[in-house]
């Protein structure tokens, strides 16, 4: 079984596009860090991939800023990226001649580095910003204004935020995550190569680990700050819980039923003073986080996915301190919200003073910021101890359309 | 067979440290992109890992300055990196003690991102900058002037670079590489931790992808211009080529013997206009590299690995242009010299135009900087036609220690 990504010539086997391999069958799955025995994921369906879809490794976030007023411009990229997104996920090439198999005298319409790479578990997740229902000056330059979705606006300005304009924003995104970085930054690469003239990308985001799990068959992985992330957040296994906390319902917005079916994505890139992390006792930070740094664990017993006891006393306080971060974000604190984390680690080189530009890249998926997002997030920013160690560089909020149907493209109810 | 990198919890498999396991076997290497079958490599022997050694997928290198003037602080140092170093590559923690294990009144002894992973191939390799042997004022801070290796001095400007100070130069460097990035973050985020108060990290890099193969069972990476790059990267089979390109042979430079087994890293930053080059046919492409963009082929034929003819006429001029980059730094244009290089792509975020902040970040290993490397990038830079792609924004030269014997401390002949 061989994936030709166009132009495969070096012997790499991969595995079948849309495949699953049984994993008790004792395939390797190249570069799948979680042995899902998956090598790819269909594009279309009721849902956009990248949400409830197990962790991949890696990620590559770009948002873009529109840089035309032409609708019918948007509109063709729209479906341009369709196409090259459907091909590329499923383990093939950007555009349907390939990196090198095309007349010579023309570019490409792929642009090579990914020959020979596996699908690797590639989705593409695409989201529309504020900025599409109206410009910086408030005109309505794709006559969406009236289709606007009621909670998407710019996040406001939280306690403490240090947000950098220039890591923020953006009109659309494209969420790419992967086993392989190579794959991921192909897939971004390409997209911006194919809007070129239509779109520019705003700023990009490279991750390395995963910092969540959405699958129970997942083992949590760890930030970096040691600890385990993700434990708590909305499994795909939980059916109750993605309808009520991360799929917009019909009826939910009357104004933009568009987006029924899809969600919001919020994304926050937060600097973690990991130097300074670094020099706390294991029991300060356990009591900054709520949670055990080997297995997880609640402060209040148990193993990792038991129920935590916010109550359970300690020597001066509850044993889970109440500014401790899980006892802040908890939902028995938080009218019983929940949402869908899927961040990743990233490190950006050094910052100028020294020390190392790095943290976790927050993407949550909800189904209404308003309830969901911004009162965790303002919580988080006056109560929580967690806080003395992050900065908060970047900030967005995209509304997320709902899956891509047979012979549609994405977003496409929002033009109709 | 379980490693435990201590902490280990998750019950995530891993394979022994230092194990070799047969490819044929069908054991699935976790995150090894090559399937080398190998899960670590000693980090004593006569010369440093993370040279030879068959490229892994993923590195974070860091360079350092030296913050104390005490030489027996610098000597601690290397001391302790050594151990840390040692227990790190094969599976282990940074402390004797491990993240989770210790007094909880104090800080751990490791960071715990890692707890859980395996091996992972890592490799790190030490190297020691211009700035140990003098200071910005030309002080001999720690009494080592006079055994400075002749060739290690900042390197020269080449034309049209445009070097950023904060991205060059550093008095240390550490390289680590491993198949999976959080393990390589791990390693230096610990040593940089272990450095406190003795060394700050000037700069760091991530690579995610390589661009390079160190040996023949290696297939050929791509670099973001889709081009396979490492074809006639001197390998670690060619035995004659390694003693006479790589190491730094006893005789070499008399003032320096403790540097006889080592070599010298010299790394180049260099962003790639990834934007212009995907607007140029592949015709030009190719001939701007020299070779095939699917088989890696010289133009003048044959096959990747086949000699390529520089003489073989084309319409106008060599088949091979001469303003090619595989033809300005061939070996035939440049008295016979090769090098061993081991670089990687990289992806960080978007630069101030919108494009993505991309490219090769460059390293080569070599014997002698002013006969095998300093040429060579002043002729590329003086008439290679890719340079009009290419944006230099990096530049560090080091002097790679031989390798750790047993008992010994990375660099000890040095303080000898
Ligand atoms: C760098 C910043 C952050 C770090 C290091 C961090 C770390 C953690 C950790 C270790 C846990 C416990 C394990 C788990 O359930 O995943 C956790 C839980 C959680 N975090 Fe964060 N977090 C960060 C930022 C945020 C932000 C910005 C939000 C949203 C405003 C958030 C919301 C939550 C929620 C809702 C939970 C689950 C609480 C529960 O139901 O028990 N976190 N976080
Ligand atoms: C982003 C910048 C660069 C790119 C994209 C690039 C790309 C390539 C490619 C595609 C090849 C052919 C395949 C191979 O043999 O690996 C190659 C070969 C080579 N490159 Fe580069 N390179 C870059 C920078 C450099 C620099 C800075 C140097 C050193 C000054 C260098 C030295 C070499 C050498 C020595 C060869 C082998 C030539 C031969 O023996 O045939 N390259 N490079």
């Amino acid at each position: 079984m061989k994936i030709t990504r166009r132009g495969l010539m070096t012997g790499t086997t991969g595995l079948a596009a849309g495949a699953v391999v049984g994993a008790a069958a004792g395939v390797a799955t190249e570069r799948s860090g979680d042995s899902t025995g998956v090598a790819s994921y269909p594009f279309r369906g009721a849902h956009q991939q990248g949400i409830l879809t197990p962790v991949q490794d890696r990620l590559h976030f770009a948002a873009f800023d529109v840089t035309t007023t032409d609708r019918a411009a948007l509109v063709r990229l729209l479906q341009d990226w369709t196409e090259a997104a459907e091909r590329m996920v499923a383990g093939g090439s950007a555009g349907p001649v390939g990196p090198v198999e095309g007349d010579d005298r023309l570019p490409p319409d792929d642009t090579g580095e990914a020959i020979g790479l596996p699908a690797s578990r590639l989705t593409l997740t695409f989201g529309f910003g504020p900025g599409l229902f109206s410009d910086a000056d408030g005109e309505d330059r794709f006559g969406l204004a009236d289709r606007r979705p009621k909670a998407l606006r710019p996040l406001p300005h939280f306690a403490s935020d240090a947000i950098d304009e220039a890591r923020s924003g953006g009109d659309l995104c494209v969420q790419a995550c992967a086993d392989d970085p190579q794959v991921a930054v192909h897939a971004i690469r390409n997209l911006a190569r194919i809007g070129m003239g239509t779109v520019a990308v705003r700023w990009s985001q490279l991750g390395f680990g995963r910092t969540s799990s959405t699958s129970r068959s997942q083992a949590t992985p760890r930030n970096l700050f040691g600890f385990k992330d993700g434990t708590a957040s909305v499994k795909s296994e939980e059916r109750d819980a993605i309808e009520e906390f991360v799929w917009v319902a019909p009826g939910d917005d009357p104004r933009a039923e568009w987006l029924a079916g899809g969600s919001y994505l919020a994304a926050r890139r937060i600097n973690m003073r990991i130097e300074t992390w670094d020099r706390q006792s294991l029991r300060t930070q356990e009591e900054l986080v709520g949670r055990t740094k080997s297995s997880g664990a609640p402060l209040s017993g148990g193993d990792e996915f038991d129920e935590m006891d916010l109550e359970m006393p300690g020597r001066d306080g509850p044993v889970v301190p109440v500014d401790s971060h899980v006892a802040v974000v908890h939902p028995d604190n938080n009218g019983g919200v929940r949402m869908l984390r899927r961040g990743y680690n990233f490190v950006d080189g050094s910052d100028v003073l020294g020390g190392m530009d790095s943290g976790l890249f927050f993407v949550a998926f909800v189904r209404d910021p308003d309830t969901h997002f911004i009162p965790l997030q303002s919580a988080m920013a006056k109560q929580d101890a967690l806080m003395e160690y992050l900065k908060f560089t970047g900030s967005a909020l995209f509304a997320v359309p709902p899956g891509v149907r047979p012979g549609e493209f994405v977003g496409q109810a929002l033009f109709a």
